[in-house]
């Protein structure tokens, strides 16, 4: 049996929508029955993380871990959350929960890293991160994407006031027209800098691209996520059939 | 505070994420925690209702109930089932728990009244239902409707198979265009058949009617139950003030 997978959500709803979504379609199924058991507690009122890492606003970890109790109460076997930003709590909720969270960084970051194995080694890859200030400020991408051995494109006070723009319109439930502008800008901005891709390293962002192409790679942490959730809720699942 | 909404969910698994979707559409919001708490259960593994009803298959039942009390313990204040075919059920379901479960079936019948009630009174207006092979069976919708004095557009054996085969292809995430064809030539035949309008009275259908003009109003249950839930959520924290 594939694990029953729980979902730290609401931050914002769209994204744990749209991560649901990726979940269903990444799920090889022909009737409903073959799609995974799916516990999605949205809990729009955790405080705002980026409030609380640059402005000092109340702490989401409480709440944070209150919600990962309530689903693994409910009966999740791995716990995926679909925020970045959140993820600067990820050790906490980790040790305050006996089953496994996935980690949206990681799993993002080994993506990317894949995705530039073939090139060659003399050249280090540079990366272009859009992601809230919070996860900027604490640096989750940089850390990780450097611990890989790539290189991180340097960005602009004003280049990230416009990535929170778009977050913030996305949230917001805006039309979508000006957020997509304010997006592919932001997407040459970093290519102009050198990047030869760009991580979408907050889950509104994959909302704001729309259709058609760009100059770069994009990484959509939430496809990501979605797509090692599901690899996770069913390889645990053969691992149990061998026990 | 606004009411927490538990969805018992999963069947299937397409239409729960368009409800979720229905559901932040339909609240108003700025940011994040302007948004409604949902716990959502999605349990693709529930027996398949239609299976019960018209071929003796397992009962869903029990698994029914089991996911409606997972999502009441987990802190759920009201019921929304987005699955038409589970409201045979729904008499059962709701003396299981303590909270209120809203039904698809009343909500969806409320607003094809209220659609329908400055017509003249000598006419009757003819509704037009599609459902599963499990709700046509069982009339759930027929009764609904003609207690309310709606008569119901009698359908083949051979429309209801095309009904079936346009929910089947959702659930089996099909690539839409067949679905979209044979949705559109399901509302003719109902149209040719006199009906004022057409009752989408499975949850899966609304997500093969694709865009454009239809010659009569649909009554899409999915949509119906997720304004319904927003304003009971809303309603009911308005109550509590008032305590």
């Amino acid at each position: 049996m594939p694990k029953i997978v729980g979902v730290v959500g609401g931050m914002g709803p769209e994204a744990t929508a749209a991560f649901y979504e990726y979940l269903i379609e990444a799920t090889p199924a022909q009737r409903d029955q073959d799609h995974l058991t799916v516990v999605i507690y949205s809990e729009p009122r955790i405080p705002d993380r980026t409030e609380y890492l640059v402005a000092k606003g109340p702490s989401p970890l409480p709440e944070l871990i209150r919600v990962a109790k309530a689903v693994e109460n409910a009966g999740a076997e791995l716990i995926a959350i679909p925020c970045n930003t959140a993820h600067y709590f990820w050790d906490s909720i980790s040790e305050a929960v006996n089953i496994p969270v996935l980690n949206i960084i990681d799993e993002t970051v080994n993506c990317v890293e894949k995705a530039f194995e073939c090139e060659s080694e003399s050249v280090r890859p540079r990366v272009g991160v859009m992601a809230t200030k919070g996860t900027a400020r604490m640096g989750l991408y940089e850390q990780a994407l450097r611990e890989r051995g790539l290189e991180v494109v340097p960005v602009s006070e004003s280049f990230q006031q416009d990535v929170m723009r778009i977050i913030e319109g996305v949230k917001a439930g805006d039309d979508r027209s000006q957020s997509k502008a304010r997006f592919r800008s932001a997407v040459s901005a970093l290519r102009n800098q050198g990047a030869d891709g760009v991580v979408l390293g907050c889950t509104e962002l994959g909302l704001a691209c729309g259709e058609g192409e760009f100059p770069v790679p994009l990484f959509d942490s939430l496809k990501i996520l979605a797509e090692a959730t599901v690899r996770a809720a069913l390889e645990s699942g053969q691992e149990r059939l061998c026990d």
